[in-house]
């Protein structure tokens, strides 16, 4: 690597990390050295953000009495989300396994601060959900340098979100943009959890019109 | 890397992929080889989806006059950006070069398409934007392949989504999340073409409240 130019080699094993990233649901119960978590966090910095604004805010969340609030959010958005399905479908959402809040080591929620001047608005005015784009951005360079160094992380979104702001008593600006499961994951695979599970398949087509 | 594991050097590396990406404006004319393009458009394959649903949709835009329609957009946004701003910040707004909507070889939209019935809407009942945050998930996993591969991408945002559906056409149900310039950049820099303009400085800090 000079400058930013890369060479064959870095592209192929980048292309393996991109294919043995995965959406963990099932964590190893020993805790993440704290200097790693903060290390693979810091990498977010370097995550493309509207005007510069950097909009993303994290909330770790370790206080038993805190999870199983959000747990308890989690168990009641679930059923709501299971009583929407019938017949098979309703049978296999039962046996799916969607979140690691009980296993993961780390919980930490990510928001927006939709309140920022930082940016001053710039990029904003006719499309303002980018700030909240901004903060998936910084999600899925966490996502990859997590898989980098060996650990596992998994996105919950069966959750209400303005629930899980008032759980976790953040400023009235911020916005959840992830509630984020975070550990050593249970085993490695290329396979999707939710294509083992059989209920869904990655097509791995990229649809281009022309214009 | 074996079966997902990753060495010290590959992570070194991938930090300086992460601090190499830029949102960039100012593009060498050269096209890129098609091939190219369609290699790192098959990276976000793998980028993470709620509930496998691959909600990514991709429209190349190269028809002149199509070209033209959202050149127009643009301007008419711009212009209506900088009416905000008064005073030095509007001064610099207006040196600001802020799209590389004329030198870029490749104009690709990415839409979400949020009437998929992939995934069977699992993950989205309560944050039905999901579909979006998978897209920009996408878009940030081309944006770092691009970069691997040397070529360069701007995110433009200062554009009404709705317009540009309507001038590119696309099915109703399919939502813009991006307007992306790709193409080789004039040069590379660590450093934010917002910073070096004086617009905004990264702040490089990493907010985290303890729960």
């Amino acid at each position: 690597m000079q400058d930013g130019r890369f060479d064959q080699i870095f592209r192929e094993q980048f292309w393996q990390l991109l294919k043995w990233r995965r959406d963990v649901r099932n964590f190893r119960p020993e805790p993440l050295p704290p200097d790693l978590l903060r290390d693979i966090l810091s990498a977010t910095q370097f995550a493309p953000s509207v005007g510069l604004s950097e909009s993303w805010r994290y909330v770790l969340v370790s206080r038993p009495e805190i999870r199983a609030q959000v747990r308890e959010d989690f168990e009641c958005a679930n059923a709501q989300a299971l009583a929407g399905y019938s017949g098979e479908k309703a049978a296999l959402y039962a046996r799916l396994k969607l979140a690691g809040l009980d296993s993961a080591p780390v919980h930490l929620a990510a928001f927006t601060d939709r309140g920022t001047a930082q940016g001053s608005g710039l990029g904003c005015r006719t499309m303002p959900e980018m700030l909240d784009y901004s903060v998936v951005a910084a999600i899925t360079t966490l996502w990859l340098t997590a898989r980098a160094y060996g650990v596992g992380m998994g996105w919950v979104s069966i959750l209400n979100p303005d629930r899980i702001s008032t759980i976790l008593a953040v400023p009235a600006e911020w916005h959840l943009v992830a509630y984020l499961c975070i550990g050593y994951p249970e085993r490695e695979s290329p396979v999707p959890e939710l294509e083992r599970a059989g209920w869904e398949k990655r097509s791995g087509a990229i649809a281009v019109l022309e214009r």
